[in-house]
């Protein structure tokens, strides 16, 4: 014993930080609401118990602590019953991007070690074609939405073995150190890395999320009364975190199964959700659906992440009533980091809506800085550039058996974000840019989403990307791709005189104004629904 | 490297979970808002600066990890700066009970061993009672509300020192588990406990707390426009928290000093306060008050805690229009555990006022249980009775010094609370007595705070104590001591047919109409303003 480490009681209680916790912490407080899927209408109690009994089904099959279970679907409340009884159990669950090829899906599992794998039937065909190459996978259960219990075969059925399963599993206690999930990240070169999550990492992810969204008056909060579906998908960083933070608060929860325009319409008019997360391109899709005139979206909130919002995205859904405002994070970091919430109600309209497109603040315990090449602050003035490194008690500690990776990752004991950005004396990040995607020209770093923010501002442009093309006498020079509205029409002359105009009111350097502006009909994208810059570069670079 | 836990990056950064994080979160965050002590006005800026010097002055005077620092002030921006500073440097800081004997004080300070004293001028007397039996205090720091800067003496004054002083101390990395605060507990009986919490379980109590009272739509939340004042002092279990909460959130706080009703009146009027917590005995105290008729309360919660809220204050405060709710826990606890925010919308004015007054809903990462004498759980239906148990990331792991003590406080691995209370199937606890405070009478157990809230709600009553006396034939039997309000009458008959009408109705138990009841102009209490039952059995015990 010494005077900063007294001695504990030999029967006191240290408390690890666990998944379970969350669990029974809910549990505790009896939400009377309910868990939608498909039409089919869980009740809080019933969630539970179905917990319980995923676990005791998966430990008859064998699984142990520390096995690895791969989770293959859509939105659904199975999916959330996996987050929790999984890791509950000490395994470890693996949200598979089932957008990925084949061959990638293959390389995850078998870089994570899949022993179970829980299958939709929609993937099938992907699992048929990858069979051979699976070479951890011992068992699979199979996932449907078909009423009379989908495809028979070899597979048990999820909801078969569950109805024939007792609940009677008791959750081990564990380090909460332990991993409790793992996924890939899906850049754009290499294999896929895998990130991996604590018990510990989730739990403070949790509680520091609700208690970031709890802190505003109204705007950009979730309360308990919130109706919550995700509109990011739960392979994609556990759908930011949010099934967690939902069941926590005993939310209303709708999971919408595979993301279809008309279907996530329905929903949030039937259901009346009201608080999601999602990427500008859904948010895009949403708003020009036929459906949308029929929507009252006016009380919704939906944080936008994945890439920059443009700001006359963010006024088309203000307008239609949305509270929507900008999340940051990645695969890295669990995700969470900041959240754009609204700090200075007099401020005019103009500056609200720049607020809201902007990055955000720190959610509580993240520290955030923004630093040059030899890591010393940039000012917090809200111009200086540098890049975005963070430490938060809920960052991937490196990238499964990839030592250089994690390193590169961690240098100098700050997670590098490979993002560029500016902090200003209030707090508030601005990510003007990938480092990568900085547009080097003349001596000047031109930012790509600067420009593109310009250009999208124009009334006949529906979307746009700009990327650096190398060039002989400038280094690179910002090239521009445009989809016009439909109906509506515009040319390029049209469109640098947008760029000029930015230039002349001095928010852009006068680098930033291109020669090449190429109307197109589609922009190329990831498997996640970002704009694909690498493919554009690619294709522009071969044509030339 | 195993499969649950992979090998992280060289350079990742575990993150400990360290009060420091709470401040730096707090500083990123920039709040435009002020701290308040007696006229006063700090700008966060100006605070955070000020924690810096703090730390830098008492490093300077010898401070090193793990010596203790004690304060005994009144509730000032000083004392918010000792809570951040003195932890933050590795040191441990310990909040002194200004209201305990000097003897106890003394007893306190030498049990701790504080090095160093931050003390008031109003507590020199004190002092100079005990300076000859404090056998660790070194270096005294004085603390004065004198625009002079109050008497001169040996003692360095606290704001010369802070003015010249650099605020460039840094700040080390820390073990979590590192014992932060220290404090000792004013039981009845026996010396002082002392309890102790460390960095962890203080930033998690702060999240926790801040995720529950951010999920409720409207009664019983807290957000970011609040106006923070404590009314249970910062000597008193860290005034429940709340400074560490109101600063991560960026809270406007007002410091209220020695607590005068008058003082406390006009800070909420004038400040606008809208976010406090108290005993029921100060807010019976303000609502009595000749300026509370001029006070509008309607933008004012309060939490109240320390002793269950009788229903007849609760309606007279919510007549006057605060959100007034319970909050529990103890010096063990750190202390939240329970908030009785309303879940029941639908329920009627009756239902929902009574829930205000039951104990509450577990917080975030609470777990409680209602057991009998061999730890089995009693069924949660509202009625069956036992022990309260909890676990939860912040409770103390013994008391020092006092191994004994510490065993029998975690006895079978569940910290044990002392009180008696009952589970609903909604989560809801309610306490209806301490262990020690049921009235063991006929074969039946008695609540005397059942018995209490009967009485209370007779018209002419003002104040009420049930306490046990031993008694030949039925073991014990309650009798009712009764403060009248001013002006107004009643006799033992018509106490005694005021609980008569709750047995009528099924609630008491016929053993709990009293003999004896009688007419007292005050009531004993404890040196943290709880009734001193203790006192009152000696005092009667004493008469026969």
């Amino acid at each position: 014993m010494t005077a900063d480490f007294p001695m504990a009681a030999s029967s006191a209680y240290g408390y690890p930080l666990l998944i379970r916790q969350l669990f029974e912490s809910a549990r505790a407080n009896a939400s009377p609401n309910e868990i939608v899927h498909q039409g089919r209408r869980l009740r809080y109690a019933e969630f539970f118990d179905r917990v319980v009994r995923l676990a005791r089904a998966l430990a008859d099959l064998g699984v142990r602590r520390g096995d690895v279970v791969a989770v293959m679907d859509w939105d659904s409340h199975r999916y959330l019953e996996a987050f929790f009884a999984v890791p509950m159990m000490g395994a470890v669950l693996q949200t598979v991007n089932v957008r990925l090829s084949p061959e990638q899906i293959a390389y995850t599992l078998n870089d994570a070690e899949a022993g179970v794998l829980l299958i939709h039937d929609d993937f099938i065909p992907i699992l048929d074609a990858i069979q051979g190459r699976l070479r951890t996978v011992r068992h699979r259960l199979s996932l449907t939405d078909q009423p009379d219990g989908g495809r028979p075969g070899a597979a048990a059925e999820y909801e078969a073995l569950l109805s024939r399963t007792e609940p009677d599993f008791e959750f081990p206690e564990l380090d909460e150190q332990a991993r409790a999930t793992t996924f890939y990240t899906t850049g754009t070169t290499g294999q896929p890395k895998g990130v991996y999550f604590s018990h510990r990492q989730l739990v403070l992810h949790t509680l520091s999320t609700a208690a970031a969204l709890g802190g505003p008056l109204t705007q950009g909060r979730l309360h308990r009364e919130d109706v919550y579906m995700p509109m990011t998908p739960m392979f994609h960083v556990h759908a930011w975190g949010f099934p967690y933070v939902a069941t926590l608060l005993g939310l209303r929860q709708i999971y919408p199964g595979r993301y279809q325009p008309d279907v996530l319409l329905r929903l949030i008019r039937d259901e009346r959700v009201t608080f999601s997360h999602s990427v500008p391109t859904i948010l895009h899709m949403l708003l020009g659906h036929a459906d949308a005139a029929d929507t009252d979206f006016s009380a919704l909130k939906m944080i936008i992440g994945g890439s920059a919002m443009p700001q006359g995205l963010a006024r088309t859904a203000l307008d239609r009533g949305i509270d929507v405002f900008t999340g940051y994070g990645m695969s890295e970091t669990c995700p969470i980091l900041t959240l754009a919430q609204m700090r200075d109600p007099a401020a005019d309209a103009g500056a609200r809506l720049r607020d809201r497109t902007r990055t955000g603040y720190a959610i509580p315990l993240v520290m955030l800085r923004v630093v040059d090449d030899e890591m010393r602050d940039v000012a917090h003035d809200g111009r200086s550039v540098g890049e975005v490194v963070v430490r938060a008690p809920w960052l991937t500690q490196g990238y499964l058996r990839n030592p250089d990776a994690s390193e590169a990752l961690w240098r100098g004991g700050w997670l590098h974000t490979g993002d560029i950005g500016t902090l200003d004396a209030r707090g508030m990040l601005t990510v003007t840019d990938r480092l990568k995607d900085v547009i080097k020209t003349g001596g000047e770093w031109v930012s790509s989403l600067a420009l593109e923010d310009a250009v999208s501002r124009h009334p006949a442009v529906s979307e746009v990307a700009v990327v650096g093309m190398p060039d002989a006498r400038w280094g690179e020079r910002p090239l521009v791709l445009v989809v016009l509205r439909p109906g509506q029409d515009a040319d390029a002359a049209q469109i640098r005189a947008q760029v000029q105009a930015e230039v002349d009111a001095g928010r852009l350097s006068r680098y930033a104004v291109p020669e090449q502006v190429r109307f197109v009909d589609s922009l190329p994208r990831t498997s996640v629904g970002k704009l694909n810059k690498r493919a554009m570069r690619e294709s522009l670079s071969a044509e030339n």
